[in-house]
C-alpha cells in the first residue's frame, strides 16, 4: 500500500555528525521484492575492537529470536560488540527452530566475514510475525556482499533500510564537548505501529565516539529509556521485537567514562538523552495514521510511577484518541481515563488543562469553562494535555497521537 | 449525528415475561431536544414492599455522582430497593456538588411521591462527562410525572429511554420453573463505547419476582458478571457510570431463596446467569461502529484469571481489531497480545486456532498452515479465536468486536 506521508515528517533528513571508530553498509535482500517493491531492506554496522555498548528489549513474552540472542550475547560479551545486523520484511517472532537458525546462519557469516567473537555480533529484524525464512541463510548469504561495502555510513540509507510501516527515515545527531574532546552522537529508529510504553521500544541505535564503560552505559540507557521510548504510544501494542541499542566506539581514543562521578558524565548523558528522545518523539510523530501529536503530562501524584499510568491510560485511551482526531475538545473522556487508570484519585483536587486552557477543577467543569477556547487548542496539530491530581510531588510526561481513520486503513493492508 | 444500525440488530424487540411486583414509566424529560431529537430519555420503577437487590458499579477512581449514591443506599438500606430512576443525556459524573445536589433533588421527589425511604431508592445517568446540569430539580421535577403514569413496564420504551450511541434497545428475558413456581426474569441494558472488562458496565437492570435474601443475591451477582459483563470489551476504555443492578421483587409469593443449599438456588441462578450474558453480548454487537463479533478463548493457562488477562489483550488490541475489520487472519498480531499480557508463556506450547483452523503451534506457524482457510474464518461476520497456553487448567472466554471506520466517526462526533 502507499502511505500517505505525516504531517510531521520533516522537509529534510538531518545531517549527522561522524562517528568514529564504525563503518556501515545497507543494503537490499529483496525482502519486499515480491510486493513489487525495491527498497534497501538490511544494514551492518563493524565496531572497532574496544567498542562497548548497551542494550533493552521488549518486555513481550513472546520476544522475537533475534530479542532473545541480543539479551544472550549482551550477557556473554559482557557488552562488548564489534557487529550489528538489521533488517526488515520480517520480524524472526514466533518462527520456532527455524528462528534460531536463521540467527545461526546469520552470526556464522558475520563471524567468519569480520573474524570478529560471536557474543560481539548482535541482530535485529522487523515486519510480519510469524512468517518463517524459507532459506535460514537468506541474511547470512549477504552479508560478505555488504562486508565488502563497508565505509562511512550512509545514515538515510540505513534508517530507510529498517523501516516499515514508517513513513520517513527517523535520525538525530549532535555533537558534544567532553572535557575538551569533540564527542559524536548519531541515531537512528524505525516504528509507526505496535508502539506502547512499558518496554524497550521498535529498533533504535544510538552510536558515539565516546569510551564508556559497559555497566554504566547499560544503567544510564535504562534510566533514559523510562523517559524517552518508555513514555511514548502510538496505539498500546507491545512490539515483540522492541530493541534500544547504543554502541560506544571510544573513537575518539579519549580515555572511558567509568562512573557518574566523571566530570564528562552529565554531558553525556544529556547527549544521549537528547538523541534519544529525539528518536522517540519522531516514531510518535510518524504513528500509523497520525494527525495529531498531543504531549500528556501528568502531575501532583504521589510518585511518578503513579503519574505516567495517569498519563498512560490518557494517551492509550481510544476515546481520546478519536477526540483528538475529530479537533473534539472532549475533556470528560480525559476525567474517565484519569478514572480508569486506579490510581488514587481525589476528584476535588483534580485540575485539567488544554494548553493553557483550564477546562476542569475543583471536582467539576471550570466555573469559567470556555468551549470555544478548549476547542482552538483540540485544533492544533501539536498541544498539551495537562491533568494536576493535586496531592502529591510526582509528574511524569508521555507523548501519544491520534486515532484515525488512517490507523484502521494501514491495519487493514498491512500483511497484503 | 445518525448511526448506521448495526448489523447485528435483532429483527425484532424480544418478547418479556411479566415479572410480579413492579411498575414502571419512560418519559421525556428532553435532554436531546437541544439537539433536536424527540425521544424518550428517562424511566421510573417502582418496586414492592419487599423487594430485595444487588448492585455492581464500575471500579472508577471518577464514578459518576449517580454511581456514588447507588453504593452508599445498597449499603444504608441493606439491600432494600423501592424505586429507581435512570436516565441519558448527561451522565452525572465529574460534576462536583451540582451533581449531589441534582441526586438530592432527585430523591426528595421520588421520596415524596412514592412515599418511600431515601436508602431504598437507586440512581443512574449516561451521557456526556463533566456537563452540569443548569437546574439541579430538572431530573426530580420529572418524577411525579413519570409516578403518575405507573403501570406495567413498556420494556421497549424502556430500554431505548437509557441508549446513547446504541443503536438498538436491548432486552432479554425468560420464565423458569423454580420448585413448581414459574419465576420471571425481564433485563435490559445499555452500552455501545467506553466498554471495557474489569468493572460492572454501563448500565444494565435485571428485574425478577423471585424472592431471594440480598446478601446471597449480591455474591451472587458478583459470580455472574465475572463471566458475563466483566468479559466483553469494545474499546478498552472504562466508564464511569457502569452499574449492574438486580431488583428480585418476591412477587410470586414463593418464600426466599436464603442460601445457595436451596433447591432452587442453581436453576435461579442459570437464568440470571443466561438473561446477563444475553445482554452482555448484545452491548459488544452493538459496539461502536463494529461489524464483526469475535469470541476470545484462552485455555491451559494456570489460572482462570491468566487466561482472561491474556484473553483481553487479544481482545482490546487496536492491531488486532483492526485486521478483524479488514478481514486480514493477521495471526502473528495474537502472538504479539499474547506476549504483552506479560503472563507466563512457553512458546512452544502456545497453539492459536481461528474457528478449526489451526494457524499456530509448537512455538510457529502450524506446519499445515492454510492461508486461505484462515481468511475464509476471518471474512465472517462472528468466529472465534481460541488460544490454548498448553500448560495448565485455567481457560477464560471474553468477548469483542472489531475497530473500523465507523467507531472513528462516532466518536469524532459524538458530544456536537
Amino acid at each position: 500500500m502507499n502511505l500517505k506521508p505525516s504531517p510531521f515528517a520533516p522537509a529534510t533528513f538531518p545531517v549527522l555528525p561522524t562517528v568514529k571508530g564504525l563503518r556501515a553498509a545497507a543494503g537490499s535482500r529483496g525482502f519486499y521484492a515480491r510486493r513489487g517493491i525495491e527498497r534497501d531492506d538490511v544494514f551492518l554496522f563493524a565496531f572497532d575492537e574496544g567498542t562497548n555498548c548497551a542494550g533493552v528489549y521488549t518486555v513481550s513474552n513472546t520476544a522475537s529470536a533475534d530479542v532473545r540472542w541480543c539479551r544472550e550475547a549482551l550477557k556473554a560479551g559482557a557488552g562488548k560488540a564489534r557487529a550489528l545486523v538489521a533488517h526488515s520484511g520480517n520480524s524472526n517472532a514466533f518462527t520456532g527452530p527455524k528462528g534460531v537458525e536463521k540467527n545461526e546462519a546469520t552470526l556464522k557469516a558475520m563471524t567468519g566475514t569480520l573474524g570478529v567473537a560471536r557474543e560481539t555480533c548482535f541482530l535485529a529484524a522487523t515486519g510480519v510475525i510469524g512468517e518463517p525464512l524459507k532459506d535460514p541463510n537468506f541474511v547470512g548469504a549477504f552479508v560478505p556482499d555488504l562486508a565488502a561495502r563497508l565505509g562511512a555510513p550512509d545514515w538515510r540509507a540505513c534508517a530507510r533500510a529498517f523501516m516499515t510501516t514508517d513513513t520517513y527515515p527517523k535520525a538525530s545527531g549532535r555533537t558534544v564537548d567532553l572535557a575538551g574532546t569533540p564527542t559524536a552522537f548519531a541515531g537512528i529508529a524505525k516504528g509507526s505501529g505496535m508502539i506502547m510504553p512499558n518496554m524497550a521500544t521498535m529498533l533504535s541505535y544510538v552510536f558515539t565516539d565516546a569510551a564508556v564503560a559497559p555497566d554504566l552505559l547499560q544503567g544510564l540507557l535504562k534510566d533514559i529509556t523510562d523517559v524517552t521510548f518508555n513514555a511514548i504510544t502510538v496505539d498500546g501494542d507491545t512490539s515483540t521485537s522492541d530493541t534500544l541499542m547504543v554502541f560506544a566506539t571510544g573513537g575518539t581514543g579519549a580515555p572511558a567514562i567509568e562512573s557518574r562521578d566523571d566530570e564528562r558524565f552529565r554531558a553525556f548523558a544529556d547527549a544521549l538523552h537528547a538523541t534519544c528522545l529525539d528518536l522517540a518523539l519522531q516514531v510518535v510523530k510518524d504513528g500509523e495514521g497520525a494527525s495529531k501529536f498531543v504531549t500528556v503530562k501528568v502531575e501532583g501524584a504521589d510518585t511518578e510511577r503513579s503519574a505516567k499510568n495517569v498519563a498512560c491510560h490518557i494517551a492509550n485511551s481510544p476515546l481520546i484518541k478519536t477526540a483528538m482526531a475529530a479537533g473534539d475538545a472532549n475533556w470528560g473522556r480525559v476525567v474517565m481515563a484519569v478514572g480508569k487508570s486506579l490510581e488514587p484519585i481525589v476528584m476535588e483536587k483534580l485540575a485539567i488543562w488544554f494548553d493553557d486552557v483550564q477546562v476542569a477543577r475543583g471536582g467539576a467543569r471550570a466555573p469559567d469553562y470556555d468551549e470555544a477556547a478548549a476547542s482552538a487548542v483540540f485544533a492544533k496539530p501539536e498541544f498539551t494535555i495537562r491533568v494536576d491530581l493535586g496531592y502529591g510531588e510526582g509528574a511524569s510526561t508521555v507523548w501519544t497521537c491520534d486515532l484515525t481513520h488512517g490507523y484502521v486503513d494501514i491495519n487493514g493492508a498491512y500483511r497484503t
